[in-house]
């Protein structure tokens, strides 16, 4: 456990790490062992901080040692001196730890100056002016950073001298007041350390080293590591490193650059730079910088080396870097290397070329495309280059963005589209009457509902933006308007939303878009290679299944059938089939439904070409497809007050005492589902009819055969699973063989009640499948409403740091993720021939996929949108797990 | 595998069991070898029933040998033959299994009667009615249950003749009638079987034993062992014994008796006799029997060896004996011996005097009541005796039963009370705003709602007979009437309710109470010496934790803050406090409401004089303090139609607006507890100030000081709580510190979310201590909405047995109950000083108590109502425990 204290050319192989040597250390001394133009310096270790606050936070005596030996090495070999008249050594102290935490700690430039060198440099640069505001620059730092002196004070003392030199700008300000402000600098931090500032280059370092160290632990850094969840454990390194200076002569400058295009991935030099200047130059943006080609010109020597020096860094790196340049007299200097971050678009490129040039294996390429950058490129998306401001923000129910005018009602929408028009339906919220709307229009907008509310369902179904819950802006379909922070927004006015982060435009933006490219195909044809997880879609119509098809699903994991229920011209048989006053009528009604339902499989099977099918049954509970109370009820009593109108009025109450009747408390966890099928086996029976019905049509036009899954929802236990799949297996028989055709078929349930989950060994003896329904697992887990909390109080939660991520995003692993480990083991020890597969929203969540890659999973089933992504993240996870299991990758 | 077939008095004593001579024939044997008097019989083991359907149901030749040798001694030993002229043996074949069945198996009576002996007996009894009235029931006894010809047309025979002999009842019908019945019986045996009717009582004999072991799967057996779990392996015993008359002459009768009233307990010969009659004829009722004693005027031998034999078998099986017996020529003949059944009453009683006697150990004394028996004991019940047809049938939401005059609101009941009459209170449902009609009311009745609604909730903390849900009856407050199956209630009749059974009765019913007797103290005494688990109650008022007390509570274990929000004088202020549009008028509301909130607390804290109090911070979601939409909508659309009341209309509008706001889909899921109390820690902070200042007030008078547990409900993870304790523990200092007082206190949570059940072992690590909320539990892990489904679909499901039982009254061991073990177990584990208990419903069930008492629960809390009831069942499951680890008791 001796002192780390290292010469960037003297670290010892084993300690080349980011967790040693942070990774702006890291990134110098690699460059510094690969014999590049790096300003020589040294790097003191992440270990030395830990142990600096052990030690009471002082620099203990042999660490002071250390650092001061090497300093004298490093005077020596680069030929300046502290405190040296002639040559004097100016160095920078800065922090850098192991993961970035960009601006979190402390840094101070010019290390090494006071009266005296400043005056050497005035003489030596022929700048006084330079040598003053470089020295008045290094007081105010390191008066504030250093010794802890309020940074105002140095402020005031700036702009009074500004004022009495008449300088409006600090450029305006001249040698002598520069001269004057280190005058009164210098008394400030007299008065306020109750000492003279340190005219010691040793004292100063010292001291600038404490501090970094210190600056670990202060406040925003502190935040900043429990917000991102890095360890306090790791410390920073303090790299202390002769100054360049950009800003030397004319054959000086600095800059930054990428070895490839960030933005496009293109494999060409891309950056900026700025002659005779220093980083904070670039960064300031007072001067425009030049693109990187133009360097070419200027300095051709320069730009040749740096050219060699990218090509280097990116085969050592083996990725596409980004780096701080500083040329010094016409001499390059490298201060800085890092992986760079890059688009969506260019990260798929980058990661194929590299492939294809042999840089990185085809693995790597697959692990190097973000699963959130890849779903970005399948969506219109707002040109990353608009600036505005938004006017409000809701749920990102749907991705992508959408342009259009303003319409509150579906006739608006439909006609609007009639003369070709873009619209925007916006409305309080959406119900199954609004479909044909939804349908027709390019993107939706309310300002009630949760990610589950039926807009954010059906839009994420046809893959079209939509925003719920923008609780800031108030509809009124009456009025055909929308308040928003008092503005008024009209019928027919212009909007853009952007539904892949929540928010709201007046005007039209600019759209962009990728899709799936020869690109992206490539990276998901390298990723279907890994994957280890099968990917399916949840698709209720022929045209969602179609798009689940040809973004490579390999089958539908989830067809909720609630669709065909809800399909306006269904509708009203539906609401009559459960007003029905007897069974004779009600199945009347069945009837009547069942050839529209058989059409949908018809449809749907034809697409699947034999591929599974998983078909829900009926989910939902009655009362969702009658008008809601608030509607009915005051038309009732509107009819009653006026007195006329005797048959709408007896209709209408007729409809209100069924609601009333049905109306459940909380319906979620009312009669739904299994629940429902036991109690109303003829609707159960009509669909399994539609189903086997479909296929037998099929299968006499010489198509192919089904693979059909039923599955049942909302089971609790193993009877109920064993009462429904009798019933479906009784009618499946009664059609097979009126049909006279024999259909190899399965039936399963979901699990998505806590206590499905947890006697998954007793039901798992009567299923074929199991498919985690995660949306109302995690509902049921955290006995948390979706609709009613995802809006009000998770936004809170999350900001509070009660829960790290929404966990209807992302699956909550310690609870939800418990339940579906023991459930999918017990499962399939019970019944080993069990597949298991997972249909709630999670499936197409990349975090939520590593997990369900981790556990005896089968399958995952998402959106038909969402199925690239899915399909990448399933890659990636099964690779990181190979990878946690050997070096091979 | 020997055959067992034994003589009464030749049984193995290995083989003397009920599981291997069922309940009839172990007390026959018992009763043979303790030397009483039992007609000579043979039993054949349930073990040959298995036998007998493994040999495809027929008597193999083994059998049959070992049956007919034993018949022979038989024969031999009672100087009887059969089919002998002079002294014909006849006997009685009974089945009996080791499980009470009553009424499901087959029983044939006067085996070995032919035509012969017939005749025989005629002439030995000088009585040829009665011998072919007995010929003729044995060949329709036999006819039907051993040779399955349908009853239906013997009885139609039976008409015939006594239609041609002009008999209306059978007693008119004579001697030659029944020859007539004889002769055609014979025929319709002939046509039906193809054979004559078996003469041979040997034939007959085997016939008879093969019919009783086939009536083993007899459909309404087999479904009978379903329901009530019996396994079908345990097979049913045969019973062959010599038939006794007890209408053989004058000094002949028959009769039934318990060794102690088991209506009282009292220890006396309690029963009743018919003198010359069969044992069917005391069942029957046709005859009126005379009561025990009488017999010792008329057969004072017989009743004294009937006393002595009474004694005997008492003090055999320790318990008090259910007999049968026969005198035929004033010699006493025991046909039967069982545990008897007994009141409530009578089971405290005897239970308590066997003890003293020293019959029984005091362990068994108490494991003698059955919790339930208790419970009835406590509560007021209409009259065992009293038989009306009840008119409806409700949830029984809270036990015992009233009688009273129908009021349908508020002051109806109050102004019936002032007149000093009872009164029922009839409503759809109550909501906070009925509290004072529950409160002055002897009963509440509504027509919706399930074991949770207000109601139910208001009644069982009151001990107030209630039934919810009574679907059946149609109330209008308007009319001030409510409709039940056509016939109709109006304001001012009287009805009866009772709570325990859920039935609801016209007219007034005698009602009779028992109350904690003297009697009933001992076994609650005698209990808390075997008892593990601590009991405690949930009382919200002063006057609950006094009955707390009274019933011997040892701390209250859920105190729900709701209650004084709830409270008629309050209710506006909370309202205020929720629509108020600043922080500054909520805070105004809130520092009006603490003054009542301290109030509740220095009451209750007084009367618990230090016991434990765990206090729950505010759970219900804000909306339910509001009025509800489909009372304010229709009040607002009037008001606007009617266009005046401007500012009635602008404040109605006001709350619907927030009421709208408010709303929740699924509230059970939504911002309850601990999410309200994060985002509104105003309230929580003002709650727990009442706490600590009631606190400080009582121990300035020198009071107690509280011990007070602060109970944090809805929690889904460790973070929430971390967070909800900070503000306890910040308002308490606060408090504290202002007060001048230091108290210990705990902060702990509500385990009700599944979530929390599976991270128990991080939230221990914040908590004190852990109230599994097992209602909210059950909800949550069944995604069961109680107030749904309770009344909807439960009974449907007990009904078709997908549940055994309604688990929001008994818990359900297999889903949430693993999740009560687990986080019970790793709570324990992460934090050793953790105390865990249980405060749901499930706290005074006794299934539930003894699954608790299994986990590592360290007590129950439950209804003050309940709290005898939970120490009884408490102290069984530890006994029985301790018993099924060892054979002490």
């Amino acid at each position: 456990m001796g002192v780390e204290v290292y010469l960037f050319d003297e670290v010892p192989k084993g300690s080349i790490t980011k967790n040693a040597l942070g990774g702006k250390g890291y990134g110098l001394v690699e460059m510094t062992q690969l014999d590049l133009p790096v300003p020589l310096g040294i790097v003191v270790t992440t270990r030395m901080c830990n142990d600096f606050f052990k030690n009471d936070k002082r620099i203990w005596p042999e660490l002071k040692a250390a650092i001061l030996k090497k300093v004298e090495t490093l005077e020596k070999r680069v030929g300046k001196k502290f405190d040296d008249m002639d040559n004097p050594l100016l160095v920078s102290v800065r922090s850098g730890s192991p993961l970035s935490m960009p601006g979190m700690m402390d840094t101070v430039l010019n290390l090494g100056i006071n009266d005296k060198i400043t005056e050497a440099l005035a003489k030596k640069t022929r700048d006084q002016r330079f040598a003053y505001d470089t020295y008045r620059r290094f007081i105010q730092l390191f008066g504030k950073i250093v010794m802890g002196i309020d940074g105002a004070k140095f402020d005031k003392i700036l702009e009074q001298v500004k004022e009495e030199h008449g300088a409006k700008t600090d450029i305006e300000v001249k040698a002598d007041g520069w001269k004057e402000v280190v005058k009164r600098y210098k008394a400030l931090v007299k008065k306020e350390a109750g000492k003279d500032f340190p005219q010691d280059p040793i004292e100063q370092l010292l001291m600038a080293v404490g501090a970094v160290f210190n600056s670990w632990w202060n406040p925003r850094a502190a935040a900043y590591r429990k917000i991102y969840k890095i360890p306090d454990s790791l410390g920073t390194a303090v790299n202390i490193m002769m100054m360049v200076y950009g800003n030397f002569d004319d054959r000086s400058g600095t800059g930054v650059a990428f070895t490839r295009n960030p933005s496009t991935g293109e494999k060409e030099l891309y950056g900026e730079f700025l002659m005779r200047a220093q980083g904070e130059d670039v960064v300031a943006g007072i001067r425009t910088p030049l693109p990187l080609n133009k360097l070419k010109g200027q300095l051709p020597e320069a730009y040749k080396e740096l050219a060699r020096i990218m090509g280097i860094l990116e085969k050592h790196f083996r990725d596409m870097q980004d780096i701080e340049f500083t040329i010094e007299g016409g001499k390059l200097y490298m201060l800085q290397t890092r992986t760079g971050k890059r688009t969506a678009a260019a990260a798929v490129k980058i990661a194929i070329d590299m492939e294809n040039e042999g840089m990185i294996k085809r693995q790597e390429a697959v692990l190097r495309v973000e699963p959130d950058q890849l779903q970005r490129l399948l969506y219109k998306q707002i040109d990353p280059k608009a600036k505005m401001t938004p006017i409000a923000k809701g749920l990102q129910a749907s991705p992508g963005a959408a342009v259009g005018k303003v319409m509150f009602t579906v006739e608006e929408v439909q006609q609007a589209k009639e003369k070709g028009e873009k619209v925007i339906l916006v409305r309080p919220e959406t119900t199954p009457e609004d479909i044909a709307g939804i349908a027709a229009s390019d993107g939706v907008l309310t300002s009630r509902g949760g990610m589950t509310s039926h807009a954010a369902v059906v839009t994420r179904g046809m893959g079209k933006p939509c925003i719920v819950g923008a609780e800031g802006i108030s509809v009124s379909v009456e009025k055909r308007m929308f308040n928003v922070d008092g503005k008024q927004i009209r019928k027919g006015d212009t909007i853009t939303i952007d539904g892949g982060s929540g928010l709201v435009y007046t005007g039209e933006m600019p759209l962009v878009e990728h899709g799936i490219n020869a690109q992206v195909a490539t990276i998901l044809k390298w990723a279907d290679g890994y994957r280890r997880l099968g990917v399916r879609a949840n698709a209720d119509t022929p045209t969602m299944a179609a798009k689940a098809r040809e973004n490579g699903a390999t089958g539908i994991g989830l067809d909720r059938t609630e669709r065909m229920f809800n399909a306006p011209e269904r509708l009203a048989l539906v609401q009559k089939m459960i007003l029905a006053d007897s069974m004779g009528e009600r199945q009347k009604y069945l009837d009547l439904l069942k050839p529209h339902q058989k059409g949908d499989f018809v449809g749907i099977f034809k697409v699947m070409e034999g591929l599974p099918v998983t078909i829900r049954l009926l989910d939902m509970p009655l009362h969702e497809f009658l008008p809601k109370m608030e509607e009915i009820l005051p038309q009732v009593v509107e009819l009653r007050l006026a007195g006329k109108n005797k048959e709408d009025l007896r209709e209408k109450e007729r409809v209100l005492k069924r609601v009333m009747e049905l109306r459940e408390q909380n319906p979620m966890m009312g009669q739904r589902g299994v629940r429902l099928a036991l109690v109303h086996a003829e609707i159960y029976r009509m669909q399994v009819s539609a189903i086997f019905e479909a296929a037998a049509e099929l299968m006499r036009k010489g198509e192919k055969a089904p693979e059909i899954e039923i599955m049942i929802s909302q089971v609790e236990g193993a009877e109920e699973l064993r009462k429904a799949r009798e019933i479906v297996e009784e009618e499946a028989s009664k059609v097979m063989k009126a049909q006279g055709v024999k259909l190899n078929y399965k039936v399963g349930t979901m699990i998505e009640t806590p206590r499905a989950a947890l006697t998954g060994a007793e039901i798992a003896k009567y299923a074929d499948f199991f498919s985690f329904g995660t949306n109302d697992l995690t509902q049921a887990t955290f006995a948390f409403s979706r609709d009613d909390v995802e809006a009000k109080f998770i936004p809170f939660y999350i900001e509070n740091k009660v829960l790290d991520s929404n966990p209807f995003e992302t699956l909550d692993w310690n609870g939800v993720g418990r339940l579906v480990m023991m459930c999918a083991a017990e499962g399939k020890k019970a019944n080993p021939k069990l597949k298991v597969g997972i249909c709630g929203e999670h499936g197409g969540d990349p975090k939520s996929i590593e997990f369900f890659n981790t556990t005896e999973l089968d399958y995952v089933s998402c959106s038909p949108y969402r199925v690239p992504v899915a399909k990448l993240a399933a890659a990636q996870a099964e690779l990181r797990k190979s990878h946690a299991g050997s070096s091979s990758v």
